[in-house]
Parts: structure tokens; C-alpha cells; sequence
């Protein structure tokens, strides 16, 4: 097996404290929209529990796993089991979440596209019998 | 000093040979450019002495380093030492390059923009001359 150094990718960052969260999840911005990219970039770390709220975005966003393992749902369906190394291109105006399991964090890098000035739709929260639910897959 | 799993964050994928790299480079291509995304995300894998030929992008890239310690320079400027966990976001019609140094690889994501069909012009390879210079620095 290929190996590299112990060391996390990026530092945590800031505690997320904006509402659109649950539990103990972090951000570190990488870079913003600018003239070139129509995209902020962030590594976000879930803590063992912490998941985003339901939301949309309305021009995509692309996630890259960088460490450890959580769930991505979309609503209706099943969630996902997503781990280091993958990457989750989620379509425009679905409603969904992210986050780390019950037992385990997650961290990943999200590449949010923009529509004009607007790049996310910030929806409920995932309830513990969601998140529970989830978690029982 | 915070730690992760010791495996590595994406396969090294398929050797380049497309005459736009000098020495031992490997790409693996994670998702193509799309309705959402005006851009192509890759995972780039130079191995010590590997390194891009001079080019340059229409609208710019970022790049994000997983994994060792590289070189990045534009033209008349002094090469910069890269290494895990930068982030660099090459301007727009800038020559420059991109690698390994002689003695350590380097691995990042690629996020490279596309003006309209378009995301790079190639140009010549960085001689050794060129390359064994930014090694000096």
C-alpha cells in the first residue's frame, strides 16, 4: 500500500457557529470566488456526529474526501456511505446533507460552484432520528 | 501534531506521455468538465525529476498539494518551493511550470479552468538546465 506522511492536509480552521450545522464542524477557506474561479474552495471537517443542515446549491458543488469516513444523503434516498478518497459531484438544486457518522469524522475538501452571487440554499437541520437513520444503513 | 491514515489519497492513475511532461508523471482524472463545473479536476503525480513542460491557461488553475514537496515558477520570476497542504492559484496567461524537485515527489490536485473549450497552451520542456537552476534556489 502507498503511503505518505501523518500529517492532516490542512489545519481545522474555524468552528462553523453560523446555524447550519449541527454538532462540531469546522472550516478552513481555502480560496475565493474570484476573477478565474467562479468557486470558493474549503477543507471542512466534521467531527464524529456534526453534519451540515438540508440545503441546495444552485450550480452543483464538488466534494473530495480527504480523510476518514461519513454519509452523504440526498432527500428521498438512501444515504451513502463516503470515505478518503472520494469524490461526490452533487447535481444543482437537489436537497442534501454531508457529514461525518456517529463513530467516525470526516474531512473534505468543497469546491462550491456560484450562480451569480448565490451558492447555497440553507435548509432544516438533520434530525437525530435522520441522522440515526442514516447511520443504520 | 494531528494525524491521519498513512494510505494515499487517490491511485496514481495512468503515466503521461502526451510529450507535455518531462520524467515520470501520472495522472488521474476525477471528474471532467460539466454543466456545473467549468473546470477538469485531476490528481497529478511527479516523481522526483518530473515536471511539466511551460504552459500556460486561459482562465487559470489552482493547485492544491496532497503530498510532498515540489517546485512552481513563473517565467522570470525565482521557483518557489510547494509543498503539502499549499494552495496555489496560477493567474491567467502566466508562463510558468510545475514539479517535482530532483529529489522528492510531489503530488496535487489540478483545478483547471476551461475558456470555452480551452484550459492550457503547451509550450517547451523545462530544460535541465532550467530545472537543475530552480533546484539551487
Amino acid at each position: 500500500m502507498t503511503t505518505e506522511n501523518t500529517t492532516a492536509l490542512f489545519p481545522k480552521g474555524e468552528k462553523l457557529t453560523n446555524g447550519y450545522f449541527t454538532g462540531d464542524a469546522y472550516l478552513q477557506t481555502l480560496l475565493s470566488k474570484d476573477k478565474n474561479n467562479d468557486f470558493v474552495l474549503g477543507s471542512v471537517t466534521f467531527e464524529p456526529g456534526a453534519r451540515t443542515n438540508w440545503h441546495t446549491h444552485p450550480k452543483g458543488q464538488v466534494l473530495i474526501v480527504t480523510e476518514g469516513e461519513g454519509l452523504y444523503q440526498e432527500k428521498g434516498k438512501t444515504a451513502q456511505v463516503i470515505k478518503k478518497g472520494d469524490v461526490i459531484n452533487i447535481p444543482e438544486n437537489v436537497q442534501h446533507w454531508h457529514g461525518a457518522t456517529t463513530r467516525t469524522k470526516m474531512v473534505h475538501i468543497a469546491i462550491t460552484n456560484y450562480e451569480g452571487e448565490n451558492n447555497a440554499v440553507w435548509l432544516n437541520p438533520v434530525t437525530d432520528e435522520e441522522f440515526n437513520a442514516a447511520n443504520k444503513n
